[in-house]
């Protein structure tokens, strides 16, 4: 590989898109200038090679473009405008051409162009090891504006933006045919797509930040029962989901139920977003959003007391997994 | 290991010192509020097991201590007040107990607590590899208040804000008698120190922000003739260090002159910070430095031209090796 220094040049952006950007890559460290009135939102998500992706599964370029969407869904669980990321990178000694590692820089581009952000930072080692790709990423929301877990009350409706289960579908397709395989078969090709590139519910999260109701809102990338349990908790209240109300693509119904729950209730990296908003707001709600394209499908409520619930027939049934950990 | 949820629990601080944090550990992003009159600096870096450190070379609250200090250097050489990190690790599935993933996060709120910054956000996945910890710090300097490397002109005087070559020093020892026996040579501690402890020049980086005069600044993490060749590339001149002036301990100099040149011009992680200013202002710098209890030592100019050039004994030769690189 070049050397570190020149490779830095080689992926640095020539331009900024966003004019909070002060100073970009180069020196210690990056300075941007917040806009008046708003706060700054950060978070980080990091993969490995091997527990969250292989080369048999992904291409670099998807690689890249997921580490970037899977943090782009974070910011659009606080319904804030994405701005800004930093990379860190540890790059195999053996394994990973600089080809190969220049193309996980053009996924995460293809991705940041869309969202118009700027990489403004990162750090590049190399490990005895697996590829390790951490992403760092900024945005900002307006002051006091923020859809948090802990928003949900008894009777809300908990919606979803969404079909769920589409990208566990994708993976498992994957995993039985290989990449290159599966990328050739029309019927599976969109849920192997919504595995590889994510598609990060960012102007939804920004439209339900701009209407001035209560709303609690989690990005889905553990599963719809993992984040149900996380608003539940946060919120000091428990959620029924509806089985039959769940968004799910015909597809998937054609497989035995316990293969569907996988994929609905636990299935990781759905990145829809899944919220709750009260009853009375609910159908205005639902309506301004479809008159700005998106669909929200209301899949449940919140009563009092605490967990995870299905209804399904008319019989209700704890939820006890808690979608996929890391440990 | 515990599941993700009570580790997150485990980990997540119960108060924050800052008050520009609204949001910390626990949704699906941090909230911060920037202060009116700042601009925002974030830097990244990222440590990996068998690279940039050893179970052999430091105790799991070093590797913690280490891995948020290398941040707080970034902060220091922008000359910004550190407010608040991020932490992103891959932790290896057999090898580290939880106990000692617990300590490297106590070694980070160690020198969060001297600091008064607060851990907000994070990731924790598994890895089948080496551990890898990824910090993300945050801070604020005052509007069009940068201390860039590209700030250098023809004429300056280059300083440095203390001893060079300790850290490296350390390590060739540690390396040599393993852990356990170097910490227990009293000669030798010190240096060890800092390697496994390294102290961010956070103070004296505000002393200089706070200036009012053109001040270019960097970090010395890669050697002091790669960051002096930083500062020279980014402001278009050429640098010359005089080995005479560059503060080394009496220690250091018992060895032979090319392991010297070694720890002294090449040796990494040493986390002083390398500057220039005009030669007009130089001397008011550093008699205000020496009144705020800060000891700069001029090691050099600026001229026009370009590269990195030693001065001794009267010769000058540039200096073409360009301290540690990743690759």
């Amino acid at each position: 590989m070049d050397n570190e220094f020149d490779w830095i040049r080689s992926i640095q952006p020539k331009t900024h898109k966003q004019k909070t950007v002060e100073v970009g890559i180069g020196d210690d460290a990056a300075i941007v200038r917040p806009n008046d009135g708003c706060d700054t939102v950060l978070a980080v998500d990091t993969m490995v090679e091997g527990v969250h992706f292989t080369k048999d599964t992904m291409t670099a370029e998807d690689i890249g473009y997921k580490a970037l969407a899977v943090n782009l869904s974070d910011i659009a669980a606080m319904g804030a405008v994405p701005l800004y990321y930093i990379v860190s990178i540890a790059v195999p000694k053996t394994g990973w051409s600089q080809e190969e590692t220049r193309g996980i820089y053009r996924g995460m581009a293809e991705l940041a162009e869309i969202h118009e952000i700027d990489l403004i930072g990162g750090d590049t080692v190399s490990i005895n090891g697996p590829l390790v790709i951490s992403v760092t990423i900024g945005g900002e929301v307006e002051k006091d504006c923020r859809l948090l877990r802990q928003n949900a009350q008894a009777g809300d409706i908990v919606f979803v933006t969404g079909p769920l289960g589409r990208s566990p579908y994708g993976l498992d397709h994957l995993l039985e045919y290989g990449r290159e395989r599966a990328d050739e078969m029309p019927a599976v090709y969109p849920y192997v797509e919504a595995h590889q590139r994510p598609f990060p519910q960012v102007a939804i999260g920004r439209f339900l930040a701009c209407q001035d109701v209560r709303i609690a809102l989690n990005d889905i990338s553990d599963g719809i029962a993992h984040e149900a349990k996380e608003i539940a908790e946060a919120s000091g209240a428990a959620v029924i989901l509806e089985w039959e109300s769940l968004p799910v693509d015909e597809k998937l119904k054609e497989a035995p139920l316990s293969k569907q729950e996988d994929w609905v209730l636990y299935g990781g990296e759905e990145f829809q977003l899944v919220g709750t908003v009260s009853a009375q707001d609910w159908f205005i709600l639902k309506r301004e959003a479809k008159e700005h394209g998106f669909e929200l499908t209301a899949v449940g409520e919140v009563t009092a007391g605490e967990g995870v619930f299905l209804r399904r027939n008319d019989t209700i049934e704890q939820i006890s997994r808690s979608g996929y950990t890391h440990f």
